[in-house]
């Protein structure tokens, strides 16, 4: 299908067309930049909510809970899950995808997943276009999932209006999303499966934790049983209080720094793949044999390597 | 003290100077690149053990203890431990520091802490150059202690011989540091805390694990308490039995792609820095102002971004 027949039918809100061009941005097949160019201009529309935290924790459940009640208001909901599972499993764990069953066959839903490929740097890029995507396509709502334990992770929320930290109540957990840098960008956090273990030391854990941190904006804590549809409203209010208490101006300001630190890494993945092109490759490995030799030190050869760089 | 003279100290094995060129690395102080090309052609010698694993694991105990049986082959010892804590916590997580009281006084030893000073790919790069000194200096064995959770932890063990990944006996940490991408680098397993939890079924959960993945290295599973001294001499035996496995070509092999990965990010890091002086960051602002206004595609902005940067 030409690009411009794939817009169009796009534009008309064909979810067939939606999930080519999702898949065209994350295969970075030819054209997709110019897609991400037109359809540009549309977005602005969604507003996006990151749902984070360890594996387990409940994410995909607390999603398939929140959506109907955005539902009930005439909302469309889109799912994206983020998996920068390890090579290793092989995206496998990614199984728990096969739930939402309540979900399907509702026009006004979307699911995507999307899980590494490459780089795990690529993920949080892909994930920002796709989200690109699924905001000019129309979606009011949307739901970046990812599990928390690293800094790709924190880069695919941070592109969120509001981010949910979803922790279950043991300290070990707390201890992890502080060590990945997720308490300081949570602006909700929930405990959820408060029916298990001891959720009010959990709770009282947060409030200690975050009475340390200067903040205008105090995270509210949310006690929820995703599993029983326990908490799910309060989670909700609680997520339209951060919206409120952003304002247009303070959601203005984050979307800005947003777009701002998105221009700088298109630019430097950019710059990163023309240096390293085949000659670029060659070059690096004559250095490195100049380097293994002792002829040069590190910093020597890439010095040299930069002029180099800079004269082709 | 002029570089010079400071060379000479070090050269002359004065631990003072090396701590003022550590620290000196560190702070990115005046000099730093020209002390570290003078001090390369020394490097070599050392053999680099990571230990990595998750908060609580008890890596600092088993350095603690895997110290003294290598002092008593009278080898020297560094211990580099790198905590790559949110600024959240300012750094707090690493009071642990405060142990290996018995390897205090001990002119073989030598103990150093850095923790996080700006963005984290700086930590692991920052770590590489200080065991590069440390290695000049003369140490045969160097720890690189890190703790297991992201990328940059997976970057700072990577710059290790052989990789000790050290869990505790509960699986949710399997499950973490597989995510984190650890498993596939761990050449040594450890479960440490073997007396507490059920350490057996860890072990044969580790072993399923191990067996999914197509390696020549089968990685040994220790068993230790590190507090008990127990398991300490097999843990010791394993790292040696992956340095015979790996043989001096492979040990070579290894190193060189660690060299090159180096090199890369060393490159990559200039022109980051080059790209973001003054001029290019006001071109960044004015470039944001249009995509917010809708008048480009941030794809559209990056190009022109990166044809400007080419002109400059």
């Amino acid at each position: 299908m030409a690009l411009e027949q794939l817009l169009k039918r796009f534009f008309a809100h064909d979810t067939i067309a939606l999930a080519k061009i999702i898949s065209l941005v994350e295969n970075r097949a030819p054209g997709y930049q110019e897609i991400l160019d037109a359809l540009y201009s549309r977005t602005g529309g969604a507003y996006r909510i990151g749902i984070t935290g360890p594996p387990g924790a409940g994410k995909s459940s607390l999603i398939d809970k929140l959506t109907p009640l955005y539902r009930a208001e005439a909302k469309r909901v889109a799912i994206l899950a983020c998996d920068p599972t390890s090579p290793f499993t092989g995206g496998a764990l990614l199984g728990d995808r096969i739930r939402m069953l309540d979900l399907l066959g509702d026009e006004g839903v979307y699911i995507r997943s999307m899980a590494t490929r490459g780089s795990l740097g690529g993920l949080a890029k892909a994930a920002q276009e796709v989200a690109l995507v699924l905001d000019a396509f129309g979606f009011d709502i949307i739901f970046l999932e990812t599990i928390g334990v690293g800094q790709v992770e924190v880069d695919i929320v941070q592109a969120a209006d509001t981010v949910v930290l979803v922790l279950v109540p043991q300290s070990g957990d707390v201890v992890q999303a502080m060590k990945a840098g997720l308490m300081e960008i949570a602006d909700v956090f929930c405990v959820n499966k408060a029916d298990q273990g001891e959720a009010d030391v959990a709770v009282r854990n947060l409030q200690t934790m975050l009475s340390l941190a200067m903040r205008d904006w105090i995270p509210p804590i949310v006690k929820t049983v995703a599993t029983a549809n326990q908490g799910l409203e309060q989670l909700k209010e609680a997520i339209e209080k951060h919206r409120v208490f952003l304002g247009e101006a303070g959601l203005q300001a984050r979307r800005r720094e947003r777009l701002r630190a998105f221009l700088r890494q298109l630019i430097e993945d950019e710059l990163r793949t023309s240096l390293w092109d085949g000659e670029g490759l060659k070059h690096l490995e004559s250095q490195v044999e100049r380097v293994w030799a002792k002829e040069l030190s590190p910093h020597q050869a890439a010095r040299e390597l930069l002029k180099a760089a800079a004269r082709r």
